[in-house]
């Protein structure tokens, strides 16, 4: 059994696809950043950076915060989605390295200044759209010759997928990008995917935890 | 052997400290970003995302491209700097995936709005030098109990520590972070360390690789 500490957001999604696709019981603990969840002081024993998601395996009492280390452990355990050794392994490891670090930090640049920022920032916007294309077209070529981005179906797609889907919420014009319309349409084909996206729409917005909630939650 | 193409920004300098620390052969090939060597069509071929650091093993042909992947190819082949298996091996993946999602790409924005940005943007500015400032603060805590980021000297480490060195550059008053100041002063005594930094210093700024040269380098 896991606890995954979880918001709909795409990174929260990331591990929803990957433990659906283990199909492996687990258990969410909504933590509604709208309300400021993340900041209860017992969040902060599994996640010391006060961002979801992070995940605690129940067998072994293992917790693990970033969503990138969530996979990587989950996939290490079960042996899934993630070669063991080998070329294949690590063209996997780059690509979720290459959403880690590039995709997901720029466009969550992109919602920020398109959406939420209280000012209108031209500069931002520009520069973070532009970058978030720039991105989608390294994405479009590798996914030319494959229908997944490192080969077979792995936790490089479980990253990339919750970010590419929200295209319109980065401005981004899909139409440009044949590729990756393929991919979008692969992966929502997939059960365990929509698995994942029923998990988001369960979402309760309007509930919050409180501290002791949550320190009972820790307890189990 | 190891080609590593390189320049001395943060993210070329995590893998000159690992290659360091193994002490294994490896040549740099420079990549100058001032003069766009990063577009060099060749590039693509072992970097598709146009960025430096990326890395060739000559003994097997495999290059990877993204500088956490690079950190875990080569520690994963060596089996050093990251535990096989355990609770001491996802406390590194987790600190490194940390740098490579959150430090790494917010001190970018940092730096980008602080020095290079043609326009004066005070939003971002004030945006990205205060999430620099939330990150270290996470990280103060998380050395005020032990010397490394994560236990033993590792690669989250190699991760975290050019980013931090540069803390004056994003604008960070370091006093207000002891635990940083004591871990800054224990990797600048390291000998592999100060080895790395060498490699910095000898890099030529004014030197250009032609796209000839570099299908020369590849062949090889």
């Amino acid at each position: 059994m896991y606890t995954l500490f979880y918001a709909p957001t795409p990174n929260g999604h990331k591990i929803t696809l990957l433990l659906e696709a283990l199909d492996v019981p687990y258990r969410i603990v909504p933590i509604n950043i709208q309300l400021n969840d993340q900041f209860l002081p017992s969040f902060l024993e599994v996640a010391p950076n006060n961002r979801m998601p992070a995940l605690i395996d129940q067998e072994n009492g293992q917790s693990v915060f970033e969503s990138g280390a969530i996979l990587t452990y989950l996939a290490e355990k079960h042996l899934a989605f993630l070669p063991e050794v080998g070329p294949e392994r690590y063209e996997v490891l780059q690509w979720l390295n290459w959403q880690m670090a590039g995709l997901g930090p720029m466009a969550g640049q992109n919602h920020h200044f398109n959406h939420y920022a209280p000012d209108q920032v031209p500069y931002a916007i520009k520069r973070y759209t532009e970058e978030t294309t720039r991105l989608y077209s390294v994405l479009d070529k590798q996914l030319s010759e494959q229908d997944y981005v490192a080969g077979e179906y792995s936790i490089a797609d479980m990253a990339i997928y919750p970010w590419v889907r929200l295209h319109e919420k980065q401005k981004q014009d899909i139409t440009q990008f044949p590729n990756i319309m393929r991919y979008l349409a692969t992966m929502d084909a997939r059960a365990d995917v929509q698995a994942s996206l029923q998990k988001e729409a369960e979402f309760d917005w309007q509930a919050s935890l409180t501290e002791q909630q949550l320190q009972q939650l820790l307890e189990v």
